[in-house]
């Protein structure tokens, strides 16, 4: 049903000259995402059904929910979030899937600050194809540019996503 | 020539019966790598030989560098520097040497205060056969997680490499 | 025993010649604020006042919250707390309030590791002056500059506070 | 002359059927912008000219420098910088320039690794209408949140921009 | 009881000769530490047990149940851990256990991302011979370094070991 | 000939009923410590005075020539840095010069973004008391705690002071 209500965004978001759909209206209940296209003449929607297609394919439902929690504080965030980093970064060529998403997991592991995000991204790195293992590998490999902790906390924070999706085997994608 | 002198640490490095090499003589001029391996009994060499070939196949030169930059500081930092990262780290299966060395070029291009250590990598994702392009593209994510600022920087330590490769393409390798 | 100390050293604080002196008084109830002002010849108060006030109209009570915290475990760095970020820098005339606050937001937003103090700083941006729309265009600028997991988080943060003023209205000031 | 350079830069951008302009041109001698306008249907120069006027308007010839030194690395970077951080993110309304300025000399005095982009913006403040003083104030109140390293090292790069200035006083802007 | 788990387990790390000691095994119940001693030909024990004694001299349970923690994500890093760290660093001469500690405690105060850590290593601390007080006295020089946030994190986090220990006073070591 | 204009300072200092003294006074040729205390009624100078003797005792000549270096940028800021950091935390009694200043150089090491501060510390650190390999030792150990780079560009800047007080023995202090 996700899926369904998320086409009809994408539908939505195509009729450019549609001039109602407020934010508001987008975080309302039925509305799966809360960051809508940009509108009217001048604007163009390209970048951001792109990345639209991108966060689904990437991070699955648990990038889903990051935008759908911008909805009552910065919905125009939501809109760059898709726009900028999937709609114009991910959606590169020069680099598959998987290489961007190992690329983040090590430097949110190796950052440490960011621990919502690193959990979103080892479900991402496991939706494009990288097994438990491996991530558990890379994130060990922090430890020698970043320290001990910040590989450890990783390692703690994998283990809790790890878990997640063997509890809910369906929910990570 | 410094070939045959690392050939030539390989191969005392083996003797592990030996017992006069102390840090000051492998500091010494033609000495080619001040780190020396551990000796005596209840001591282990399999870690530092490992490393040594390790550090060779990915970091090149530039890694060799740092460790003999570090001959009169900390000489023991430099058998460490071989044993942990490389002799443990770097020689797990788990992941090939691409990933970890494009982990790495991520993780040091986020962290965004460790130029030199980057530099040694961006040869070291070069030599492992990342492209210069990739390695661009990497970098350029990385300004979604880290901040354009340490994107900027990234790239720029990236074209210092590719230049000093392209001047002297002997060299990286 | 301490507590009586306390009491006394805040009774002493008070009367240094002061007139005005609400600080005492304004966080009322109990014991108001666990930090004692330095006593005895050499020492001087003033910018222990001066602090305490610019303390209350920056960051209201929940900086009176964080000075309380300190009570128990380091007394002597409440003062500091007290004088020298409040009594000394705050207190500089060279820009006004707003300006550092939202300098506050901006820094502690794009450095990510500084939860607690952000939310108070997000209510000292509230309290002299700021928008909530303000506040959350100054932390999605900063998704240029530390990356959107910064962005992100220090958004999250600000929500937490803007739903804690509503909630309770009276209580950021 | 510059100026002459830009006002055409901009009209070529304007041209979204050429299909011709390639990085590589964009980089030869004369072309003060390496970073070309995106090209072809489904394509939107809105955003890449509205930051193209935005980085004139607020950094300057020194922000025209790091796009230009982009040009022969990472070219698509350096329109990723105009059109996001510029296009999409300084064009906002809700806050004005000199807080988005500001904010920024903040963040990047604190975060203290960023040193050519905090002296970008040193200029950058300077520009829309912060005092010296000011912008001292401000780095001095970081020593508070992101200790006194951090705090030094933004005055010692702040008073490099002021007197690149005092050398040079038409270079700022 | 845990001593006697713990000096088997280090019996049975001394046995080098056996073989099938899987990781598995190391995480069934009733085994104490997950990680297990490498085994076979140009394998050595040194650095493993000589790091176990260290962990437990100088973190204490606190340290064993970080090890404990990654029994089923990690199970190498576990060993690694004890063999790096403390088999390695901690286990040189140069410089007594206390000031590694107390240098410890201010570098992850400093850092402020690496909380566990940091109340790993404040009972670390205490257990080699530092008082409250002086642990306190350190952080609050941290707010000279790193700025008055990370200074207080560190002292909320410490007042938490404190207040544990008073609780459990025998869990400490 | 430095130690007698410091002596002239201090007791200059003293002269708290003095009006003239402005910071380009202090700034001018012959005055070497460009931060003056403060004056008039409600003013203490006895944290500057207690400051400027800790600045002298911990950092030598290396901390004077920072307080320098900021007179003509931010002579305030000078001020502040001999009150608050040494004046206010130096000159606490609860643990040792030589203890505070092992805890600046982990800190400073693991932050790796303040080396210009890691080199006057490692200064100071000498000044007070530890040897070069003691250093060193703590620098290695930062490795775990922050990553190898870390560690790797500590022990860099280290190497540089070594040698600097090699070059020129009376220096340091």
């Amino acid at each position: 049903m996700k899926r369904t209500h998320l086409a009809a965004a994408v539908i939505a978001a195509s009729a450019i000259t549609a001039v109602t759909a407020a934010p508001a209206a987008a975080a309302a209940p039925g509305a799966p995402l809360p960051a809508t296209p940009l509108k009217g003449p001048g604007m163009d929607n390209t970048r951001y059904l792109r990345g639209l297609e991108k966060l689904k394919e990437v991070d699955g439902k648990a990038g889903e929910a990051v935008v759908a929690s911008l909805a009552d504080i910065a919905p125009d965030f939501a809109r760059l979030l898709i726009e900028f980093p999937f709609g114009d970064i991910y959606s590169r060529p020069g680099i598959d899937l998987k290489t961007r998403e190992i690329a983040v997991v090590a430097a949110l592991t190796a950052a440490g600050n960011a621990r919502p995000q690193l959990k979103v991204h080892v479900h991402g790195a496991l939706n494009v194809g990288w097994t438990e293992q491996e991530i558990v590998e890379v994130m060990m490999q922090m430890a020698v540019y970043a320290g001990f902790p910040a590989a450890l906390n990783g390692l703690f924070a994998a283990k809790e996503v790890f878990d997640e999706r063997r509890a809910a085997p369906a929910k990570g994608k």
